[in-house]
């Protein structure tokens, strides 16, 4: 087993870079997670883990032998000043793990059911937003979260906080809204946009038949493309003084319809 | 009209602890509102400001008095360091009003109808998901807000920000649990509680009754209280990998599907 101790290190700052550097993320092809449960999410997700960084006083070799199970890992041990560089929350569980970042294209996602249930959202910026979109995916056993025209990568260390981890579980795909709005044709998924125009309360639609929910950014909506390429544009009938909802509770009470249809099967 | 140009005001030095300090916002009974929208809330919810500043290259006299209409306001003319001193946010609209605070508790608390639709918060902390609770709730247009054993005050500029300003127009009450509970007793309000317990799953209650969902933190739940003077413990059935979901998505789906049972009336 390997030791580093110090923060200068060449591979612990390319390590760094990978924290904090999207771009860099993209060249190697690799990416951090923090944290135990993230790094069991990966394992189960089958993610490729290619080592474990680990600060024995926070996380013990016993602890990460039972983590890391039949899977063979590199694993190092580091100091706490390499720990600390590396971390990106204030909460220290001293386990760092470097991992392969999957390829994600919407022609490699395939469906296992005939009646998928799908989220869309388009162009999401924020982390937390994200985060809590996937968390919905995951409670809900949806077939998959497709994100169009993504602005942030995935294996940003926010969304995988936010997200609880389950960024390595949900079925997710991504890709142009062009290329996702041919996916769900080809498909026969009915698009539901949440648009305003021509729309009806989403309550009224069978979401039983293979479903797609596209949700755009509290900011800009949805694109036109969504609007022309729509089964039906729905909403969510608003009755206050604010005509807005936050864009993860607005996705999940239309998700949530279409699984008390679908008798939470 | 005054004109006040330095930070060094002691006015101004006064205001700036109303927005950091909860202490002094309870001192003093007085607050502050930021942004053109939440100040026009806060107006149609009744509230009575005492004075407001601008920031003339940001909002303009005319807007000014277009938007206190008939109410006697005290206006004061600031410069843009001043501004930017008293401003929370970053986006600037160059408006800030100092408001009276309102006495919540539930004692003072009206409804208006036989069946009302509630939402009970025990002891929400992150400002960030009081204000998404506050936007579902006005969404849902819903009979009233009471926050239990509150640990964050309403007027924390946060949960200002982030409720987009219906922090002002909902009906909201806060009180001890103990209290809560006896309140809806005494009015027949029925008790749903977000509990794991002899739970179950909350679509298949009715809740064209009258209704109190109650939701606690997502790290503590809620207290043995609210278990104990259930009407009814219900859950959200999740069939994913990670067992959380984030509070303001739950009580969106709940509070939605009430909604959709009452026909959205």
């Amino acid at each position: 087993m390997k030791t580093i101790l110090s923060t200068q290190n060449k591979y612990i700052k390319e390590l760094v870079s990978l924290k904090d550097k999207s771009r860099q993320r993209k060249k190697s092809g690799l990416f951090l997670i923090e944290g135990v449960r993230e790094v069991s999410l990966a394992l189960k997700g089958n993610y490729t883990i290619k080592s474990i960084l680990f600060y024995p006083e926070l996380f013990s070799f016993e602890a990460l032998t039972d983590l890391i199970g039949e899977f063979k890992i590199e694993v190092t041990e580091i100091s706490k000043e390499v720990y600390e560089k590396l971390a990106y929350r204030s909460t220290t569980e001293g386990i760092i793990a470097v991992a392969e970042i999957k390829n994600h294209d919407i022609s490699n996602l395939t469906l296992t059911t005939k009646t998928p249930l799908i989220l869309v959202a388009e162009a999401p910026e924020k982390p937390g937003n994200i985060g809590a979109l996937l968390r919905t995916a995951d409670a809900a056993n949806i077939d998959a979260v497709i994100i169009a025209n993504p602005k942030t990568d995935l294996y940003n260390p926010n969304i995988i906080r936010s997200s609880v981890g389950c960024v390595f579980t949900n079925n997710i795909a991504t890709g142009s809204t062009e290329a996702i709005i041919a996916f769900l044709k080809t498909n026969n998924i009915n698009i539901y946009s949440a648009i305003l125009q021509e729309s009806v309360a989403y309550h009224t639609q069978d979401f039983t038949k293979p479903t797609a929910i596209v949700v755009g950014t509290e900011a800009t909506g949805l694109s036109e493309d969504w609007r022309v390429n729509a089964t039906q544009n729905i909403i969510i009938p608003m009755q206050g003084e604010i005509d807005s909802m936050n864009v993860s509770v607005a996705a999940g009470i239309i998700i949530f319809e279409a699984k008390r249809q679908r008798q939470f099967k």
